[in-house]
């Protein structure tokens, strides 16, 4: 690729988890020029200071938020920042032209009422929310190509969705009988100082959190209803697993009517025939989270309890990647006509 | 206490992790006396050998199984035995007077025929089947004083069951609804030395095996009839966590009328009241793992989904102690008359 | 025993991992009784929800300090508090006479101004740092059972001495050659909230810290040349293992003439003859700091490397109770002439 | 790069996680063709169902070693086998004309002699050892570039070499001072089931093995002789720490005249001023090995401890990167002549 074809990008609050996954990702892309990396805490510290393992790979500084100057130097922003931090400039940006890729949910809800009761945040752009493409490229990939908004889905909607939507779509389950067991690595949390994220407190412990109360429980039921036309009810349960990397989602629903495995399977074979990034595993196989770690790939193993009617369906992911900054870059190769594997395999 | 009043106990298939812990607790408790500890595998060698952790603390060494000389000088043996390599030795010390309470799930079913397709083994002591008390103090507590066979319970089934019964034993719940979806450390899985046990293959990786057809589904459902007096269906997914010890078990429910969380607690708070090992968390706290390690408590956690007219109960077990060794002092307190917390706080 | 020859103890700084881990140890304790918690930052509050493993079983609440209060209800008072708060009121606690077993560093160096070199603290009490004796019991038990104030010694240099003294005591090596390698786990640190402590961080990971600058190097070679009588000077590297409890100390020093191993062996097994909690390992076994875990006992491993002239000897406790609360508590029994294992195995 | 110009390589003995780590590295580099992977153990098996994480990204199957075949398909072979095990086929390769790195230690020593006393094996090409060359490109670059056959280094030993060498090559150590205390996930013992690498056995566990015993200690000092022209002797000793990826190695030797930090860290500045793949932290950072985990950096910390003129260097590389695959491929470039960090950034 010549020179001048680099798609340039900008990453705004590029200290965190994710951040630090984009630039692990983008250093590999020979397509892509890294132009600005924003940080309101660190501002002039060095990517080293803060991403020790990046050391000796790039020689960019942190910089203050410049929406001008970023804007004039890139084609695209991965936006980063914490909830509610990114609508103004993010506003901005698409404004100016640039296409925004933003990772935080404030542009997944599809009303700033909704978006306000989850996040306590009052949303100040709502006017994009209906513009916004939810960044899911296996049932939203044509918008996305037109997007200039694309808000890229939570890691755990990411693992719940791919699961969940061949089986709503087709109307074989009944759409309020979900559940959505999911179990996390520590890394999905972010890079908050406090108390529970302690490695004292997580290291041997296993526990569960926010039960249905969790914030990936409304885009769920949203993208649920968006794409399959019905109302949907899911119980979420997320839970911290003493591990970095990796969400494992255990989706339990109830069947309409009885349907063999065999063809419980091939509604899946057939809903993501030809995705890049999604493995539907042999019969009898589960997915682990270690075999989809610092891969795009989501792994999807499907059983089935005929005695009780239930499906039950396992994805796993690894939340920094398929859950956040390689379904971002992703979304980046659908936005610039890139074959959508480039740089990430 | 004089000597000559200390129970004299016995331990078959020592070698493993419910023998170690049992060892291990036991050594700290004043009123027992440790006769014969057997080992298959390795007889003559020291305990040292085997547990290391146990240096200095007692000079037996593994024997093999010499059940007349066992009778002889123990009160009690601790069955540790693998599937089906107890079932005789045990009927014939149940026969020579000395009380067994079994570790392994040889006593735990009903009949040899769920036995045997569950375990793929022939019964060969099917009429003491029925003489077996199941070792769960909370629901069986008379019967285990008068036991002379106890089948101590699988450790997911304690943590399931302990969640479940109080729900199916008011009928508030629809016995049809319930999921349980559980998560163990791996000494769950025991000493055997396979490739999935690794420390490179559950190191940073979490995965659900053997999603319902887990062998301690039959048993949930079994003493879920046998104590609500009620036929229940339970979906059972059992999953591994990178940690070595805990269980924290997760169960849906649908409630047949609604109720408010309120109620469903003092259902619990009724349920268990005045019992030395079930903790019922303050409303809004849930269950760790790390809170009950090395301890013989239950922690129970109530939450519900008024939307879903859901409720979901969390508990956590050590499932070395309350899901085996410990719970096994606590039924041989209770044979022997002994304050039911002796040993065991 | 009778209820009035109880040992009343308090507990200054009960909030983090050493004050957690005494009362662990204690409430196991017939002969003791827990009087007064204090806690700066959280009075008030109940114990469980500082320490949820503890729910059930006590009834206190933190309280601020109160030293008149609790010199007149303890004849003990345990000193959990950082660096330097504690000087004052343990000061106090002694002239009251009450025994003060201080698990901080305060009162292990034996000058103000060392002290205030390493800790970077003006001693406020310097007449006491000669009354206080070393916690070590299995070099100055005479001592610690008449001492008002016991400075119970650093977890590092615990693992240390134990391996060092012998040697350096026969004079067999060159006081010089001392390098000691040390890992830790987690605990170790406290409950400081602090990035490179948070799970993300330690998981995976494996690090050094404070190379030939740790506060335990001065406190391991005063140590050396009071018992010794010679001087020493000892290289100490601590390194940080994604665990969270256990340190392993590996000691190399150059033996000033061959010995055999079997000789250097039979110095050990001479030092610590009878000791209750220290275990030297058989001939070509290491000590594995699991095997300590929970436990008082220090296990001691000892090699040689002939082509070199070294000896090496690795020695694991499990921090925080070899390492801090059940020495402290040994040191509790040899004060209160009680046996000393008591309240330990 | 134009298909016909790719290098065409085969894995020996490819189910190992050196195998593992090769197809992950190899499946991103465009200028590599895979043609055959050999397992002795699974042939006829898809990849798939032993490296369950690169399923869709290549559809070879294990196949038994034919020797003709896969030297007529083949510019290179890395050989994985366990020791031994590739001393004969590779002689075969070297002979067809096929280049190949060996993973294994076969022909990292010197002499059939030395080779037998360490692994207790016969050298059935004792010719071979003379031609082979050790692959550690930071000091045989130029000779790699001519190689038939490359021994690649063991992961150990790269850790401690590159840490040792600047030293030792300028004289400014004692060379029998030298004492590398090294730490390793669990990696770096292949996929061997036994029991000491069970997750139970290794899981918040620390522990040494082979101290001063092990077979990288030879591997070094022949090394360090070959390179400094000097003798040498180093104490090694190596542990196990529950992570599974990652080595840190500390070095500990005695400066023959005193060198200011300053010095010695400009030392080391020169010695690797230009390479691509060692790091050397700014003064007052330590290595962490998260920080080069699957990446083929090797980073490098230097303290002092004046008062024992003592220099203490540690060092971090990803065992299966640096320390075997990476490396493997960083050799690769380097016959080829392509640019070193193809492939590997």
């Amino acid at each position: 690729m010549r020179r001048e074809n680099l798609i340039r990008v900008s990453i705004l609050g590029a200290t965190g988890y994710s951040g630090g996954e984009l630039l692990r990702l983008l250093l590999k892309d020979k397509g892509v020029k890294i132009q600005h990396l924003t940080s309101e805490s660190s501002p002039g510290s060095s990517v080293d200071s803060v991403h020790p393992a990046l050391r000796g790979m790039l020689t960019h500084r942190f910089e203050s938020l410049n929406v001008p100057l970023i804007a004039k130097d890139s084609d695209l922003v991965f936006s980063c920042y914490p909830a509610g931090a990114g609508i103004s400039p993010n506003a901005r940006f698409v404004k100016a032209g640039v296409k925004v890729i933003d990772l935080s949910a404030d542009f997944r809800l599809p009303s700033a009422q909704l978006y306000k009761k989850w996040y306590k945040l009052p949303h100040t752009a709502p006017a994009l929310l209906k513009k916004a493409v939810y960044g899911l490229p296996e049932y939203f990939r044509s918008q996305i190509a037109e997007a200039s908004l694309i808000a890229n889905p939570g890691c755990y909607a990411t693992a719940a969705l791919l699961a969940a939507l061949p089986l709503v779509n087709k109307g074989v389950i009944d759409p309020h009988s979900l559940i959505i067991d999911a179990k996390s690595g520590v890394s999905g949390a972010g890079k908050k100082l406090t108390l529970p994220y302690m490695f004292g407190e997580v290291d041997e412990n296993f526990q569960a959190y926010a039960i249905a109360s969790h914030r990936h429980q409304p885009e769920m039921e949203q993208i649920i209803r968006r794409v399959a036309k019905t109302s949907a009810t899911v119980t979420f349960s997320p839970h911290l697993v003493p591990m970095n990397r990796g969400i494992l989602s255990v989706l339990y629903a109830t069947l309409k009517k009885p349907l063999s495995l065999r063809d419980i399977r091939s509604l899946y074979l057939r809903a993501y025939e030809g995705e890049p990034f999604v493995r539907i595993l042999p019969e009898g196989e589960l997915p682990q989270t270690k075999n989809v770690a610092y891969s795009n790939y989501c792994d999807i193993g499907i059983t089935a309890d005929p005695r009780t009617k239930r499906v039950i369906v396992l994805s796993a992911i690894d939340n920094l990647v398929k859950g956040a900054a390689g379904q971002a870059i992703q979304n980046m190769n659908i936005c610039f006509h890139r074959p959508e594997r480039e740089g990430l395999v």
